[in-house]
């Protein structure tokens, strides 16, 4: 009854005292509950506990009761506050066995320690585990039938994030796929300029009451995101489904479709830039870098990006981009006008293809606050466009600095 | 047993389908872990439950089975997804009011719906709660004690973060605070250059032995932050015990102290530069406006930076900073020796009077991924700094900006 479609159900246990008193924000949750329903299967609770072996057995004992595969996150290590791997053997109560791959990683990094008792926890397992190797650090993760039930396991994993991700994408994935009895297809598109409220309103029908393929839209730093997945029997029915899901889309969205797949925005619109050879020129002023860096931090930028322009006072837009002062006095840094002198001056110093320009009131405080110009220009055709956005200083220089990059694409895109 | 000195054992809900969908990061958790901590208060479990009422008020049974205070965040508006409210109401079962400031934010916002039986939902509360109002947003929040034991209660909390934290801290956090039977005092120290481990192990002893206070090291985006608290019968005691840490911090951290306090590392430089009437120019290579963007985030930063140069190619370290052609064939573009050249062309440029270039290897591929050089002038006097940072582009890159400004303050503090 509680089971949609016969799927499997998925409990998260993290297991930290850090995690309850705040210390560390818990990204594993998120990471792992995506990657547990692009699977097709059901994850109905997670929960956080600390390292006390009493709670833990209890929170194991009742997610047992209530799930099919239960994956504990954190507590692997070697010292007294490392508990998950004590208290699961305890749980499942059984002789266990020493796995040589382990106790050699543990050798080579603990060196003269990994003798000591004390390591020994790293390598030993309950009989019937597959280990998970680990391909960053040094604990090994664990998948564990149990003997009464090999249909329920338990798994355990690293707690660190850099090592659990590997972990689960390359051992622990291909072990759960085996047990789907559905072929999931499932696809991100990123939609720009428009916020999640529109996004929602606009496909609402299908959100709301479309089962198969299924719409699901979030905000996410750099705008709306749009998760269509599709369930089948076979590989075939379930992409004819999702191609079905992705047309609909594009017919509510359009050109705001910045992308449908895995790369970033700042990702297209460098492979745009790429394929044309061209090359972006960038001027920034309430954003101040932010522009510039969200296209650095895309491994290849050097062959697209050369300059960017820091300018934030009115001196500076002057003194480097020739922007009138007089034009400043009249019309106001953040202006129509002052955006467009903005890439004229960018279209001066480099002559580069593709320019991009941002003026605005970040706040917090003031009469205009979120009151935001952005003009791009594209081998020479100029277009300003005016924003307003809300929230906090930070809120409203990130979302400039992505409606730039859409901008951009969009306007790239349309000059085919 | 399970209580430290008596104190209040609370525990977290977050209900909401799309935190088990993984589609967004739940920080709410985080955010009132914290605050819990700081209040000395104990958190022994936190929990995420999808949008069923069957399995929500199962969980608020166990939960008030073990806790004294449970915190319910999300599914408070009044649509039928949202079910904290009707379960919440089931669970405790008695007589309601309507709260009449309720009623009339939600006929606010709402206009002609708000009549609609739908959401009254939003304005009725079980008899004797208090109920916690919103500034941001249209629904309110309540604290309801139990009927049969009023030392138990339930609170109830929207999810969105913005709305949820001021209801928190300035509607919730007094009724909590006075059922607190110790004074707690703590605070944040942001600790610059050296990472999590090595600040753990300068620190090791106190970490694992001292109970009061006590000292908890942790990694967040800007580098590392210790976390001070100290608990006492009177305020005047806590304060002295809380100094007690942050002498003992002090001796062991020294220069490396960026912050005691909440401000950001960079609003430390900012007024820094503000007291000295002073002002900074930037140039970036690798981290290509990510300074730049980390100092104009503060508000206030226009009295202190007019100019960013993002110089990520060499024709552009040449053609806008003069950095000789020859130098960076015979060095290469990351070297201690192009480090300096780009600070030398910023004095010529701006001469303004802190000048911070950077220059290095972001990856993700290369033999000196991580190598990188930071040119720090202050008054004329230049010094280089050379890092090996790991982890992928996005991390060297962070890294990088943020030790540049932890290097730009210690040497404005070092010339008093």
């Amino acid at each position: 009854m509680k089971q949609l479609g016969g799927q499997m159900i998925v409990e998260l246990i993290s297991v930290g005292s850090e995690l309850l008193l705040g210390d560390i924000l818990n990204t594993n949750v998120q990471f792992l509950s995506q990657e547990i329903a692009d699977l097709g299967f059901d994850i109905y609770h997670t929960s956080v506990v600390g390292d006390n072996s009493e709670r833990l057995y209890e929170a194991i004992d009742l997610a047992m009761s209530r799930c099919d595969v239960l994956i504990l996150t954190g507590g692997l290590g070697a010292t007294s506050d490392d508990i998950t791997k004590p208290v699961v053997m305890e749980y499942v109560d059984r002789d266990v066995f020493l796995d040589e791959e382990s106790r050699k990683v543990s050798q080579d990094w603990l060196a003269e320690d990994s003798d000591k008792e004390d390591n020994r926890i790293t390598y030993i397992f309950p009989k019937g585990s597959k280990v998970l190797h680990n391909s960053i650090g040094i604990v090994s993760g664990a998948y564990i039938p149990l003997t009464d039930n090999p249909d329920k396991a338990i798994a355990i994993m690293p707690g660190v994030p850099r090592e659990m991700k590997p972990m689960f994408r390359n051992k622990l994935l291909p072990i759960l796929k085996e047990r789907s009895s559905q072929i999931i297809e499932s696809i991100v598109l990123k939609i720009g300029l428009i916020g999640e409220y529109e996004a929602f309103q606009r496909l609402e029908e299908e959100i709301s009451e479309a089962s198969n393929p299924t719409y699901a839209p979030y905000a996410r730093d750099d705008g709306v995101s749009l998760r269509i997945t599709a369930k089948a029997d076979t590989d075939e029915e379930a992409k004819k489904l999702l191609q079905v899901g992705i047309d609909k889309a594009m017919q509510v969205y359009g050109d705001l479709i910045i992308e449908i797949g895995h790369r970033s925005k700042a990702e297209v619109l460098i492979d745009l830039l790429k394929e044309r050879n061209e090359k972006v020129a960038i001027a920034e002023s309430l954003t101040g870098g932010q522009i510039s860096s969200l296209i650095i931090d895309v491994a290849g930028a050097s062959d697209v990006i050369s300059d960017g322009f820091v300018v934030y006072s009115e001196q500076a837009k002057t003194r480097r981009l020739g922007v009138d002062e007089k034009l400043i006095k009249e019309k106001t840094a953040v202006s129509e006008e002052v955006a467009q002198a903005m890439v004229e001056g960018l279209e001066d110093k480099t002559g580069d293809d593709l320019l991009i320009a941002s003026t605005g009131y970040a706040g917090p405080t003031g009469e205009r606050v979120g009151e935001v110009y952005l003009a791009i220009s594209y081998k020479g055709d100029i277009e300003i466009y005016e924003h307003h956005f809300k929230g906090t200083r930070e809120n409203i220089r990130r979302r400039t600095a992505y409606t730039a990059i859409d901008h951009a694409i969009m306007k790239m895109r349309e000059d085919v």
